[in-house]
């Protein structure tokens, strides 16, 4: 398994007049859990991209338990559970320090080469991900 | 069944370097679906909130098919299939006029009262739904 | 002069924990103003970059009088008062139906070309603008 | 003076499809740059609107020199060089570590209190920033 903890402070621009978090605000947390989790393996998702390969998100999930508040610093743990084939799959819980898991989800992605045609996994990130299963 | 269809352009500011629709905007367009449907049945979500009650989603599902792309216009399609009980669950379909589906999910609403706490789904939209079943 | 109005409605998305919309949100809206300009005069930016130029924004200042509230239409006013040379100016005035203006700003962008170098505007649309000066 | 310097990664989400960071997401962070230079002088927004007043946007204004670019860091330099009076001034620069200078700009802002009516800046602002005047 992989896994990343990062942190961020909810802006006001994330706030919506509920006096909480917009829902899909949670989608740009996710995409910052797996930004640093693919950074902490070593291959920052702009070098997949130098690679000629995009990683366009096939499906999300996300729940939500509690709302996210501003300016209160929440925890994004993003984790690989299974190896990546034809698709990636990536699983976030998003924590409030004080009041524990707010939200959970997953996002689904699929390896797409310079022309928008589906490809193998790079084997970069093969070589990165097989070291932690 | 109650269907609502809509369409809107998306912006410059919807995209992301990959070119397309980021996917949480989709999320947004969700949004834009609910809303209108609310209002075609003649209970917009002003009201609602008006009365004490909101809705904030508990889950959200989205698969994407194909990408979204600047100014070309796309359909909102959204449907309420079931009388909504404890949680009432929109069904919503992106499509784009030339090509097809783009993207499919829904979103799960609790109903909240003044203090935070579950209440049941107000009398006026239970009402208006129930013309539809 | 060239003007044009057009409208949309301010979704949760866009407001805050204020209750009104966020401020940034209007350099969004000011975005959609220029659009639909573009397109009133035969132009739309889509075409403008299919001939292989862009017109980044290099300034933007909004002055904001009364907020814009949630699913209250707001229209949006964007004029072109003097003829563009190397850079274009964009006036807008952004008002909600029943409380008059809400804000007003301008932008200025340059014209770039495919190396991101800065060119002369492009003559399909000093064409398309000269019939209004 | 009073002088504030942050960072963040620009995500994403923050892209457009020419490339770079769309242009209204400076103005989110130069709430980022505010949010910090209040905590940091000890007395975050969250307190103050604890105290019932709001520091509405009345004035923005950016200059783009060059363009921010996905998950390289920009610095965010936030100043205010005036005691508040009826309003306060905050003045911004974005700089990337790697190229300088990328946008600069200000924000104006009023206080109202909590029937939305402009008030004097509160005491606790008043007195924490007088230590730097």
């Amino acid at each position: 398994m992989i896994e990343n903890i990062t942190s961020l402070r909810p802006r006001y621009a994330d706030t919506d007049k509920m006096g909480i978090v917009y829902y899909a605000k949670y989608l740009e947390w996710f995409e910052v859990g797996r930004t640093e989790l693919l950074r902490e393996i070593g291959l920052p998702y702009t070098q997949i991209e130098a690679e000629g390969i995009i990683l366009p998100v096939i499906e999300v999930l996300c729940k939500y338990h509690r709302p996210a508040k501003y300016d209160q610093p929440v925890k994004i743990i993003s984790r690989v559970t299974e190896k990546p084939r034809a698709r990636i799959r990536i699983d976030y819980e998003i924590h409030d320090e004080a009041n524990g898991l707010l939200a959970e989800g997953y996002t689904i992605h699929s390896f797409l080469g310079n022309k928008g045609k589906p490809v193998r996994p790079p084997v970069s990130l093969l070589e990165k991900m097989a070291l932690y299963f």
